[in-house]
């Protein structure tokens, strides 16, 4: 039962199936095109708490429930949680899912963790290791700000090449295809394409678009080739958080290999704001722009079958602050997931 | 073909083989007891770079590079990484790791990552999806003490109740049963028990032994109810870096639980250093504790047959400076893998 495919992808021969999906955000990406779709829009963006972190902490952790929730599932019936944030340590995580008491696999990824999260917890249902496992990834735009970048406080004038990191936490049930609770769903995921760290020397932290290109356009391309497919197989190719700079350079890398992504290309950081009446710049950023969007635009549309197909790519920077006051240039990552309606 | 037990464990139908194991260490834990098991001592504590994330980043791949070359492979055939270290953002893993081009999953789980990525590692070969894959970690001593406490310049004193982080790294390929390589090896892992989030409330930075026992009381109590076995059933049982203190607290732990552990128990703090001449206090800790001590003398034990099933428990406290110094409590978590001669 081979079931990889190239050099970096698998695909799946029980594919699992997404039953209940969740999507929380802050008042800003309430406000924006998407905002009708959200599950929640929280006004206070310190939830309830006191601090930044703490903040993020409760919105992941509302968020799990919700999917929970629409899933029709309590905390016993999951296997696994597999979750990240963009935090030092992962604390959004570590502190906000704690009360689930889930067994935990704690992720990094950058902004790609939403795609490292649901390909280890389809990997794992797939594989028959869990009837129900949950993926989960958040980022809040202060507690963000704080951990890379300026206190807010200092006003620092932003450069349109950067993005907002979005205020959002998308989780995902997955269910194996033999439980009582699949046939609720008509979205699996059928493959997945796991992303290697690509490094093209970009040094801006605030030209997130440029460092995570490479990267996306690494992963679109190996898993073409690693199924033999072309973009028109596909409805849509949505990257996590390339902004609207990082779109044109992916759009420039992949045609340099011979795709053309015009027609079949979006970004969820585009999508998640109008940056022309936002004052967001190149777009939305963070863990739970892509998350927050698959859960709460994607899915929606491949449930209705409008879409059939999409590849999922969220993209991820590597950096830290230490790293990138070290003056070490920004690597990125990025990985595909091969979203079905089924 | 249910390979699940209990709560939360699996149990492999087909058992992946550790076929390469590799440490390499600075000359503090060279000068340890273990000092004439690892593969290489470095002398240089910045390991020929100008920071120490840097020097951690190089013994990581070093360390890796050391495995592939004892497993006889080259980066080519290892089809995923599962790889982590301390650091914000686990920037020693995606700088040190970016040269070897292999699809890679970034975890975080604090000291417990070596048993997450096993984990993961073995998972993913135990399913089919990779005929090889890699689980590295690290830590170094001066890169987690500017992270998580004081610049070493400070000299603070430091209380009896803490550990030394070690600089050290551990890499581990794993083969499919199937593979060519496995027949090289005579040490499997036949399952693994995976952590929850575990929380009694320390809020100690400098007693990190404390945070960690509830959770390895918890995994080690899980592991033990998943299987019907009991501590007899282990050669040892050995956790990451709980250290002198930590281990006290544990066995207390276990007692009020019912279980024995007094002669099965050891721990790879405890392990790793001579604390009464190493100024080390209750022992070593950090991502490469674990890691190096398996590498280098666990494994060896269950090569040659001295040993037939040890129960690794390696253990993390999942506390960032952030989230210490906004007063909030340090919680633990902790994965275990069984490892058998076989």
């Amino acid at each position: 039962m081979t079931q990889t495919k190239g050099r970096a992808s698998l695909e799946y021969s029980n594919p699992p199936r997404i039953i209940g999906a969740a999507s929380i955000v802050g008042s800003k990406e309430g406000d924006g095109p998407l905002g009708h779709l959200f599950d929640h829009i929280e006004q206070d963006s310190k939830f309830g708490k006191n601090t930044w972190e703490e903040a993020e902490s409760e919105l992941q952790l509302q968020t799990a429930k919700k999917a929970m929730e629409k899933a029709g599932m309590n905390e016993e019936q999951i296997r696994y949680l597999f979750a990240g944030d963009l935090l030092a340590q992962g604390i959004a995580t570590s502190y906000g899912l704690m009360e689930l008491q889930i067994p935990l696999f704690g992720l990094y990824g950058a902004c790609s963790t939403c795609g490292e999260s649901l390909s280890l917890a389809s990997m794992t249902v797939n594989a028959g290791y869990a009837e129900y496992a949950m993926a989960v990834t958040s980022s809040h735009f202060a507690s963000a700000e704080k951990e890379f970048r300026f206190p807010l406080e200092y006003a620092g004038q932003r450069p349109l090449s950067t993005t907002w990191t979005v205020t959002g936490s998308g989780a995902f049930v997955l269910a194996s295809k033999e439980s009582a609770a699949a046939r609720e769903s008509s979205v699996c995921i059928t493959g997945i394409t796991t992303g290697k760290v690509v490094d093209y020397g970009v040094k801006d932290s605030m030209h997130m678009g440029a460092a995570m290109a490479p990267a996306a356009a690494d992963a679109i391309y190996q898993h073409l080739m690693d199924y033999g497919r072309t973009p028109e197989d596909y409805d849509q190719i949505i990257t996590g958080d390339l902004g609207s700079i990082g779109q044109t350079i992916l759009k420039d890398l992949m045609l340099e290999r011979g795709i053309d992504l015009d027609n079949v290309h979006d970004d969820c950081g585009i999508l998640i704001f109008d940056s022309d009446t936002q004052d967001t710049h190149a777009g939305g950023s963070g863990c739970g722009c892509a998350a927050a969007t698959l859960a709460a635009y994607i899915l929606p549309k491949l449930e209705r079958g409008e879409w059939k197909r999409v590849l999922l790519v969220p993209t991820g920077a590597l950096l830290s602050k230490v790293s990138f006051n070290e003056g070490q240039s920004i690597p990125g990552i990025a990985h595909g997931v091969v979203l079905e309606h089924c």
